[in-house]
């Protein structure tokens, strides 16, 4: 059987200042040589579009280096082999790689890793609850915010793919009481009635500071923040004294021009020996081989729930990741492809 | 040999907003009576005057409990036994506790520590480097901020007490370079010429993100941090990739009524996975029997530098107070009593 070597591909035209739009970025087609030995060709199933992609846009110094102009962006992704000049990576395989913003990718077979198909879940859970969206949660509970037994944790940004991880696996971890925020009505619904939450708040119905307080009438112990801004100021309010932050995203600054001033209360990081953490989940995968056999059985009994906003289309890419920024998604953001 | 049940003392007449001034204090005497099987009495030769008083006169959840209206004041002192009902601590002993703010003390033997004399290094520092102070920097530079040798290390406020500890001790840690910044030139001078900083420079001259970023431009791996405000957002400017800040004290608000905003750049914690622990020595008070040996073997040696500004005389504690507070003060304030 053979496969085309075209390949349709997003790249990045310019820099987005402040919010990002369709004119940012281009679609081009790429021809593909054939194979050389060693080298595999992967169809696209899905695309996954994250908040960490808006950081790599501008060419600042950040945790990983910046997307560059006029070359095709890059993502996590999963596909079917569909040609292989590899004995380790078979056509028909599942793979998981990083050669997403585009449908049919060709690279050495060292860069990508078989997946195994779980009953019932779908492969795109890789790019989410399997993937890197859980680790993120489980390193910033575990590795990051040292979760104990009994701990109050706040998440913000909880209906999010990473939020809905963590508030999730807070509980399996023995958290006893898990806080979250959301931005619809529609979403904290979600949050308490299929999440497990026991307590969220809509964060644009009324100041952050006010409903967590009323949330957590015995403060938190630890935090995780999605949002930063008003969110990490509310939680610096109420986090309980030795109590830990899990900086993960700052959604709520990314698109910011301005500095925004900080929290007003750091002085409670003192007065209450406080931790804040920043972290990236890069730095944390070989904590993958610990995590993934966790989160696979809690799959497979049925005992974590998840949600997707799946798009169609790589033409709907730009927009899919446009609508994630400003909170369309409920849980994971996914672009699927169809086989051509 | 008799010796006076009359104390002076000092108490807080007034809960303090913004600056505190004479008249929140009051002076009175006390008739103790008789000891007590167990206790003893203390004249007291040295008291301390520091920073984290001034929280305690706030009625606000704090690390320790506020100090009491209308009752004498605490803090730690340095005295000699002058009277006796305990074997344990027999009369003509130096003992550090923590009835400060008084000339003499009348408590249970428990409460007082012996300590022994090191030639040639005055008692008062059981009250500074080898006391509180030492032990604060000690537990932040290793316990919070996790030093590592050839680290690059950024002191503010290093001219106080905690500040010359700091410096010090990061340099006999391995620390690679010194910063520090303190509020006039003749402080700056201290620094480099006697307290062995590689840079330093004053806060109050020109912008502190300015001077940080020309002193440190290889950026900062520890941040100790005696100031907040300014301060702390020019370090989360140049914190290298996995810093640490050990965030000790916040003078520079502590007598701000207004809610001071928080730094703009707190979204670096997360780029650069940065981490910011607030800490009180009362925590790590199982360091001191790691830290004072390594301290009294490097003032044995002479290779300590420390000041005191001294003041003398009971009646002048308040000013004291009020003088370090604005800054007055190079290395450990401390207050000098003569024996009765």
């Amino acid at each position: 059987m053979t496969s085309s070597t075209t390949s349709i591909q997003i790249q990045l035209a310019a820099r987005p200042e402040g919010w990002p739009a369709q004119e940012d970025f281009r679609t081009v087609q790429i021809e593909y040589g054939e194979l050389k030995p060693g080298q595999v060709r992967v169809e696209n199933l899905y695309l996954s579009v994250d908040p960490y992609m808006r950081g790599r846009m501008t060419d600042a110094p950040s945790y990983v280096a910046p997307y560059a102009l006029d070359e095709t962006l890059t993502g996590g992704a999963v596909g079917v082999v569909v040609a292989s000049a590899s004995d380790a990576v078979p056509v028909g395989a599942h793979v998981l790689h990083a050669f997403g913003w585009r449908d049919v990718a060709q690279e050495d077979a060292s860069s990508f890793r078989i997946v195994e198909e779980i009953d019932g879940i779908p492969l795109s859970l890789y790019l989410s609850m399997l993937g890197m969206t859980g680790l993120t949660a489980y390193v910033g509970l575990t590795a990051i915010a040292g979760l104990q037994e009994g701990d109050t944790v706040f998440v913000s940004g909880a209906a999010g793919a990473v939020g809905t991880a963590v508030g999730q696996i807070a509980r399996k971890l023995g958290a006893a009481r898990v806080i979250g925020s959301a931005g619809s009505a529609e979403k904290v619904e979600l949050l308490t009635a299929r999440y497990g939450f026991d307590a969220a708040f809509d964060y644009k119905e009324r100041p952050v500071r006010e409903q967590l307080a009323e949330a957590a009438p015995d403060g938190i112990d630890v935090y995780f923040d999605n949002v930063g801004g008003d969110h990490l100021e509310a939680a610096l309010d109420v986090l309980n004294r030795g109590g830990r932050a899990a900086l993960c995203g700052a959604i709520s600054t990314y698109n910011d021009d301005d500095k925004p001033a900080g929290p007003d209360n750091m002085a409670n990081i003192i007065k209450r020996s406080l931790r804040l953490e920043g972290f990236t989940v890069g730095g944390y995968g070989h904590l993958a081989g610990e995590f993934q056999p966790l989160m696979a059985e809690w799959l497979r009994a049925g005992e974590i729930a998840y949600d997707e906003t799946v798009v169609d289309g790589l033409g709907n890419t730009v927009q899919a990741f446009l609508d994630m920024m400003r909170g369309a998604n409920t849980g994971k953001m996914v672009v699927r492809l169809s086989r051509s």
